[in-house]
């Protein structure tokens, strides 16, 4: 990681958490079962990479001010919900998640289940306080049939199956990609951006997101457990759609370099680009 | 029912049907599993009681034009999308539900979920595309943890506890009441409510809803297994904190009188109110 953006996420990563906090119902208010596994969830630890995202892409377009952290907050709600809901018994079956127990190992199927809805339904309230309709849409496309949920549906329908490398394009485009680009775009649109500024973030956005999941299924097999959180080898285990799998662990690192090359490209011809060309080089190289 | 309220449901219904129809994913589209039992769960049943206060609250306020369908809809997506998480094994564990097979035992738990979270998330998108950020926070707010999912909640936490009356109002008001108040203020909003309007109506569907949990609850135990679709008595049997449970059968109806007399009243100066009046009738007498 650059100097540069390790001063950029140490600076962001206080006041994120911070609003985090103060945005999330506190463990005294009732019901504080489920709020207490909201907040477990969402302390569990966590790079606060889609807030990121989207606080650095409102920025770039010339946003300011607090209004921003909210929706980035909501982007991460939504994330946590999604992992929350991944990793229950019926889906990925994870005791483990960046190094803690999963939210159903502590509180059960039905609160982990009922903490992920929570979550969900929060996030679209933060949105909503906005008064911005254009970003409610542009995140409920992102996270349902035809996207996140979409990828995850076909995750669980491929695991121990024959996949070809479309498939888990399929998936990791919905799965992973889509929030990425719903984050970028909701900063930028509440930034008031251009159309030129909307199609080059997504388009970034979108080959990092993938890039990200690949690096991410490396991770799994090469990546050393406790950096990680949980234990490697999971994927293989479930045989999962994964570049691996389907392409070999060489050909996934040409895949997921080219990708970040085509996001760095995305932002080629504009300004003050180097804290995406920075984070996209991060991904690439990532630990954990 | 009056002939009244009867032509007017009779009316509503193929019309809702349709829409619902309309917007739902195709199953022929990919992912086509979750779209599957997104129409599966959709299309089982219900008297699209909460789309029906949309339209008529809408109308009611003097709205006019098809605009009121989708967000009729996205309640209809919702309380179908909790329909399906609170049957899931980890939660009342239901086997039928308006006669037919639950969404998990049809497309197993995995499936259910995903097509919970993406009805959930299908249904924020037609509200956002309404423009109206109004619509999406009381929707947002209603279902959140303090709302439809705490009251689903305290619900499971309660099973098999000694329950006093105001906790079973507090399930009651957010598990059954938040849904059919928000219903009915979407509907006012998008038709440019006044806020007197807006007061009388939420206490309509306040009390309104609160009796028609505890009908539901009655149903429960002295109902036709037939005629409400699912075997009576899984109240007792998992030990539901209920009415009846806590004051008894008599009681329990003599509460809900009340609550509809109040519901009615809410209304009382207020023109055209017939449809509102012969529906809280009807809540208060239905045999399913």
């Amino acid at each position: 990681m650059t100097s540069f953006l390790k001063s950029n996420i140490d600076a962001f990563l206080p006041v994120i958490n911070d609003w985090l906090h103060r945005l999330l119902p506190s463990e005294n208010d009732k019901p504080e079962l489920v709020h207490r596994a909201m907040r477990y969830s969402v302390f569990a630890g966590g790079k606060r990479l889609r807030p990121f995202l989207v606080y650095k892409a409102f920025k770039w377009v010339g946003g300011d001010g607090d209004i921003i952290f909210p929706p980035a907050c909501a982007i991460e709600f939504i994330h946590t919900y999604s992992l929350i809901h991944d990793d229950l018994p019926a889906m990925d079956n994870d005791n483990l998640r960046r190094g803690k127990p999963t939210c159903h190992r502590v509180f059960g199927e039905a609160i982990a289940i009922l903490a992920g809805d929570a979550l969900h339904a929060l996030a679209f309230k933060l949105l909503a306080e906005t008064g911005n309709a254009e970003i409610v849409y542009e995140t409920a496309n992102a996270i349902g049939s035809n996207g996140l949920v979409g990828g995850q549906v076909v995750d669980v329908e491929m695991e121990g199956q024959n996949v070809d490398e479309e498939t888990v394009y399929y998936i990791h485009s919905r799965k992973t990609a889509a929030l990425f680009t719903a984050s970028v775009r909701i900063g930028a649109i509440l930034a008031g951006a251009s159309e030129k500024q909307l199609i080059s973030l997504t388009n970034y956005a979108k080959n990092m997101g993938i890039a990200f999941q690949i690096t991410d299924d490396i991770l799994d097999i090469i990546g050393d457990t406790k950096k990680i959180g949980k234990p490697t080898g999971s994927d293989i285990e479930l045989d999962k759609a994964t570049y691996p799998k389907v392409i070999g662990l060489d050909k996934s690192k040409k895949v997921a370099t080219k990708l970040i090359d085509k996001a760095m490209n995305s932002l080629l011809n504009h300004r003050d680009n180097r804290i995406f060309v920075d984070l996209a080089n991060y991904i690439l190289k990532r630990t954990n």
